[in-house]
């Protein structure tokens, strides 16, 4: 007997219920807020999170690649328009800000392996499953305005050498992901109709947290 | 001892050089051109070359995903824009104008297993080889502006049902395939340098003209 599929307000319960799963609450982005970084520190973060940075255009052209509609191809399409369209260079530009040469972020000489890892699976996860469990996994963005913006705010009060404008990736950033955490959810939940699907996605945000999280593992170790 | 790269006027030649096995000299192409076909020939035409048509905008996604140089995703990004921007539909509608309906089309029942076979072949290349030996595989556009110009032309002198509206694809297109294949063209010249890279850059057009001629070949039979 096929289970009964979760009422569609259980299952945005169940996917925002990961939200103390995100990477807000992980140890090194509390220190990163709290002003207790010292240069060397933010150089690491900045360098090792821009190869998170540049591999999104090539996770989300995956999910485009794996979808046989075209409205969802051209909503998602957006997605690389946005890093590739200026999302990448205000990530460069932290990255100078904190005192990196551009050639050594690009180069990733500083990309941890736990990172490189994390990333990899990511994007393989993108790749090799179906487009609404790829989309599902981006959920994240759910809980990322609220951090983002106190993002801006503590880094400006904490690090007087970092100037509003070195932020303009996070500010810019803001809007679009209140926007995209919604029409991703929507997608999810329209897409999403079985109980097995509904797991899955429940799954991939699960799984995406623990990228982001394993991600800060690894840079908090380097 | 490794081999001397080609020169670029000689790689160039060697790419041109398949132009005689592109499919404008497939019977089937020589037939319809010479008003030969019959409404139901048409028909089975058009609907399966609607198969290769939807899968464009996930091969060209496939390419982006594999690649990891921002300004080429970018150039890249234009042919999905173009397909799921307006392409896909001017076929639908020469699919009308021969007599499908929209959902006999969408719906696949008329695509021969060849073509799946086929196109199905061509995106996996996409997704699984290097994106310059992918992108080499679309070098087929420096062969079809020529050929899409007579087809306008000899479909509407000899299938008097067809108005010049209804071909709008092919005459669209034309233009943004003599602007693409030249700039393909200087990808592929630009990032194909070994001389291994060359010899599978060539391998990759033989293998389009493979798939686009086997295409044909399963139409006929259909």
């Amino acid at each position: 007997m096929p289970v009964e599929p979760l009422a569609e307000s259980a299952f945005i319960g169940a996917l925002r219920g990961l939200s103390d799963r995100y990477w807000g609450t992980h140890p090194f982005h509390r220190r990163l807020h709290a002003g207790e970084l010292d240069e060397h520190g933010l150089r690491i973060w900045a360098a090792n999170r821009w190869y998170y940075q540049c591999q999104l255009p090539q996770k989300d052209a995956a999910i485009i690649s794996n979808c046989p509609l075209p409205e969802i191809r051209r909503q998602w399409l957006d997605r690389i328009v946005y890093h590739d369209g200026g999302g990448l260079e205000r990530w460069l530009r932290l990255c100078e800000a904190v005192g990196l040469e551009r050639d050594e972020v690009l180069d990733e000489r500083h990309v941890a392996p736990g990172v490189r890892f994390a990333v990899d699976a990511y994007v393989t996860f993108a790749r090799t499953k179906p487009w609404w469990e790829a989309v599902a996994s981006g959920l994240t963005e759910m809980f990322a305005g609220h951090l983002m913006q106190q993002r801006v705010a503590d880094m400006l009060a904490h690090y007087p050498w970092i100037a509003r404008a070195d932020l303009d990736y996070f500010t810019n950033r803001i809007d679009k992901v209140s926007g995209e955490g919604k029409d991703t959810l929507d997608i999810v939940v329209r897409h999403c109709v079985t109980r097995e699907q509904q797991d899955r996605a429940i799954a991939a945000l699960s799984f995406k947290c623990d990228v982001l999280w394993s991600m800060l593992d690894a840079i908090e170790r380097a």
